[in-house]
């Protein structure tokens, strides 16, 4: 059968989801864990790949078993073998035509920056720290640029793989909640360093670096060379998966992150 | 001159505040920055001593120097040498008659508790994790009866060492937001362990162990034997000091805290 799991991981402990030889990842933690487990080897399949330091609130990744535990036994099992830095948050059985990657309809990821003369002391490798203050209204202005269906070459690492550089946007809201600024990104897809790309460019229209218009000049001159800076990873959130009916999972609760003491 | 600092911490990089031989301490590590800043030893003094584990938002602390440095230049120097576990947030200079414990009028302290079946992935030592479910009604309840001055014999370690029991608890608010229930306290002063033996009871009585009766029942019986565990110090945050006119500092911001990525 094949079961859908539900993540939350901090990405300063790992070097990313994908295995590699020498260094803790996300998918091989989840892997041993769940291959104990079943008492067979597990492969998990996840929605979006995140690169060293992203975080994710609400991941979503497959894996096909024949052994027989209920949707308890596979949340408690993993979770009492994984390391302190990943969490299973859910169960759920799916139909074979399910597919953690190829079923997504939308990913929404969430980039925080904490504006503020001072470093963090807290959220260290939590935020992106930005110490120019920024002008979130500079930043939506630049944002509106990039909704829609777009060539994104200039937003994409320049080793990305994707086949196409096309991507629709449906959502990338700024806002600021005292000293925190957010970017909310929603699409059909990202490309590597989509997100940290646009949020590279935002943050140097925020500080008055650049114009807003420049977002758009940068998305039709299709140059990453012409991009700017990536942002750092530590502020970056995968978010959610949306999945075409019949797949409902648990909602990344409102407050998934939320540290309540504000 | 005397001077005021304001200073968030991450309370599991360090063996709590006080400096203690061989393991590091926040007061270690700010003494040793504002010592290589002044160019002279520095001592500081601070508002609110914590243990291990516990972290701060806005802690307020003093100390003293002939050395003359701008505000900024205390700030970003002490910054630039501290560990990433702790930072300043603002300096100001203060009459000799302000001390950072001494002068302060109250003292205020939030708890924080992830309450959901899986464990914590991404905040791990920043979160109490419960599994059981709490009614925070039922917290409300206890809470009351501990409102005002009463004696928090019940409810401070054995070892503490302050000379009376008696204190005015201003404030004692619970509430939950999604996975999140928080313990909002103020008074005029906390003995040892006193919040987190009042949120061992709070979340005791919020998992239906006890009736809410109960927090009266311990608070008048005065024996610290039957008040039941001392809740974990890794969701417990030092939040902010109130001092009486003239000394002004800046606010705990609104959002000092919150990851925005809710």
């Amino acid at each position: 059968m094949r079961i859908a799991l539900g993540i939350e991981y901090d990405g300063s402990d790992f070097h990313g989801w994908q295995t590699q030889d020498g260094v803790p990842s996300v998918q091989e933690a989840l892997e041993q864990a769940l291959s104990n487990v079943a008492d067979h080897p597990v492969r998990v399949v996840v929605a979006g790949r995140t690169d060293t330091g992203v975080h994710a609130l609400s991941q979503v990744a497959h894996f096909d078993t024949d052994a027989r535990r209920d949707m308890r036994g596979w949340v408690f099992g993993a979770n009492s073998q994984l390391p302190r830095g990943v969490a299973v948050l859910w169960a759920q059985p799916v139909d074979e035509a399910f597919h953690a990657r190829f079923s997504a309809r939308a990913r929404r990821y969430r980039y925080v920056i904490l504006n503020r003369p001072s470093r963090p002391g807290l959220l260290h490798n939590r935020v992106t720290w930005e110490c120019r203050p920024l002008d979130e209204q500079r930043m939506r202005a630049a944002a509106v640029h990039l909704l829609g269906e777009h060539d994104f070459s200039a937003y994409r690492a320049l080793g990305c793989q994707a086949k196409s550089p096309v991507r629709t946007l449906h959502r990338l809201e700024v806002r600021r909640q005292g000293e925190f600024i957010t970017i909310d990104a929603e699409a059909n897809g990202f490309l590597h360093h989509m997100v940290r790309n646009i949020a590279g460019v935002l943050i140097a229209v925020g500080c008055g670096k650049a114009d807003p218009d420049w977002a758009r000049e940068v998305l039709v001159g299709r140059d990453r060379t012409l991009g700017g800076v990536t942002a750092p990873p530590g502020g970056l959130y995968f978010v959610a998966v949306r999945y075409p009916e019949p797949y409902r999972f648990p909602e990344a609760p409102g407050s998934a992150g939320i540290l309540g003491y504000g």
